[in-house]
């Protein structure tokens, strides 16, 4: 089986396993006064400290929650709320149309419910926004914007949001920027401290950590309403019994990923341009969506045109080469990828997209895998046309 | 070490730790269309279907959650919503004193942002509340009243409520009624369809699955407003991707805690009540707290007159006894517990209390050791006093 669906979700790690499984043999809330709990607690605090110091924050700046999509939701309604909570007037939420589904409906959300107002930043033909539209952007609107939000990286076509300078653009304009970085983390270097942004996302099963536990690297200064109560836990942001197994299987997947980005970005970046070129070659009329530079290095996001995408994965899952038309958040729904369509591709072009997504098991043989698969494929999917 | 805080957190049975294994070690996300994401789709079905079948619900009414905090602060948001949406005159929450902090914080989140009044049932000095109780406050607010939540059992004290009888009584008054069961799953029967429930809590680490984990039973024809929005998994209330090897462990611990349930209890109530009479028999002053017989098989919670339960909490643990003086989330907060004050219980003795839990690691050898233990610590803790 060829797994290039790294963008989905990426196998655990082993020393990701190695750590939720010794951290789970022991016992101890890490609430709890009594010495497996404080044990338990030390254990949660190291790992906190291994994450923090590997993606640029201080250690109260990780907020652990339960995923990516939690992440989201906590930065965007929490700092919404807490901007108009300071200012009545600020309820615009500046964004972009290319955001994970994570994002998206959170501020659909706030617009259909809290009264939020949504401004789109543009996009380029690669899915791109820059710094100077957000800042005329927020310009155009000051004293009125409570949070701004612009993911690293897109999660379907891999392309690089110049994202420091978007939140510099943020900061000098007072408003709190927020990035999803569930894609970018282990792939391209992020150090938190270094930016102006006041809250980014990112998960574990990204990045070979285990499912259902992420963390937002939150400044402390943050005005950020909680969204869960309970206990009191993490700064009383994220109420609920802290999981100390997967804090610590979360702690060495990062330090993994992060240690090994560079050599990492190398290598799959290799495998990714060979892959490229050799499907440029072998279907000239093939598009090569995303950007040709700043993308991440596992990402390789192609239409053919005359061809359903469903039917092309199908194809290839029956040829043993497991692929993704697009967010497995979004699988299975019938429409174009919103994705696409915000970078102006026509919908039946849009609608036939094929994501091939390395992660950290991909060789060279997974390339020779899809070459040997997808002629056949492409071939039985365009005679079958797009329904 | 002895421990005896299982109502903290209780160690991961192996075969739950086996489960995640077993599953983290395969790759897929549940909602991608290839083989691996449809394989991990049907391990996430199948521990749906087993957790439902062992707790009387339909498969589709388990709402997975990241924990019993989440599913808590799902129920009584997403309920009270739901039910002010349809009819804004419904804003009135009827609840108790004695709910977990995952209960309460919501409760007054709601009515300091959400314009919620709360109505709290009357607390008997064993810490339960009456099904007529519920009938007649439900009547003096008829048509008012948009959630009642009331816990299955109490996770300081152990006493068990009648929540049959109240979530017919809330039936009755065509009003959706939540119960708190975190601490009663593994512990008493628990049949969700048997009783007039909406909804109800339980989460895996208090029954030897993972912590991180949990569930919300949820009827089918319930309003539930999502709290967390994105990829629109389980059912368009809960969105994140699943957590495969999570909800496996879990399925793993709910069926174990379960099928021994009726064995457990008889063996931990007679471990229990062998560590009450000796205490009682040690110290004749002691205050056994809760219910003679309506309460949790593995609850002993006693107040040692005249001692901080702090500092026999500290010198317990010094002498290897680990235990609790009250709710781990409350932990370190140095005031007496909101339990045993809602029961009537005087300041001084509520801070002089400790908890005592069994679980399934529990032996004779435990309550042997707390009573070698507990007398020189008592002596000492009366000695210094109550601060």
């Amino acid at each position: 089986m060829t797994y290039l669906d790294h963008a989905a979700t990426t196998p655990m790690l082993p020393e990701a396993i190695a750590a939720y499984a010794e951290a789970a043999a022991r016992v101890g809330n890490a609430s709890s006064l009594h010495s497996s709990g404080r044990a338990a607690r030390r254990l949660v605090e190291e790992s906190r400290e291994r994450i923090a110091d590997r993606l640029g924050a201080a250690p109260s700046e990780v907020v652990f929650t339960g995923g990516g999509t939690e992440a989201d939701n906590l930065a965007l309604k929490g700092l919404f709320w807490g901007a108009r909570d300071a200012d009545p007037d600020r309820r615009v939420i500046v964004t972009t149309a290319t955001e994970h589904h994570a994002v998206l409906d959170v501020v659909a959300w706030l617009r259909d419910h809290e009264g939020a107002e949504i401004e789109w930043l543009p996009v380029d033909e690669h899915g791109a926004v820059t710094a100077a539209d957000m800042a005329s952007t927020l310009e155009r609107h000051e004293g009125r914007v409570a949070v701004a939000s612009v993911m690293w990286a897109n999660n379907e076509v891999g392309t690089i949001n110049p994202v420091a300078a978007i939140a510099a653009r943020c900061a000098d304009g007072g408003v709190p920027a927020h990035s999803d970085a569930v894609q970018a983390i282990g792939s391209v270097p992020v150090d938190f401290g270094a930016t102006a942004l006041t809250a980014l996302s990112l998960t574990g099963h990204k990045i070979g950590g285990p499912v259902g536990v992420g963390a937002l690297l939150l400044r402390r200064d943050a005005a950020c309403v909680p969204l869960s109560h309970g206990g009191g836990q993490e700064r009383e942001i994220r109420s609920g019994t802290l999981d100390v197994a997967g804090t610590a299987a979360f702690a060495a997947a990062v330090t993994l990923a992060v240690d090994t980005a560079a050599t990492e970005f190398e290598r799959l970046a290799g495998l990714r341009d060979d892959l490229v070129a050799r499907v440029r070659h072998a279907f000239p009329d093939v598009i090569y969506n995303g950007h040709s530079v700043d993308r991440l290095p596992g990402n390789a996001h192609f239409s053919f045109p005359g061809c359903e995408g469903d039917a092309l994965l199908m194809l290839l899952d029956a040829a043993g080469v497991e692929c993704a038309t697009g967010s497995a958040c979004s699988a299975g729904v019938a429409q174009p990828s919103h994705v696409l369509l915000a970078m102006g591709t026509r919908p039946a072009i849009a609608r036939s997209s094929l994501r091939f997504s390395l992660g950290h098991t991909s060789t060279a043989a997974d390339v020779d895998a899809v070459m040997a698969a997808l002629p056949q494929a492409v071939e039985r999917a365009r005679a079958a046309g797009l329904s």
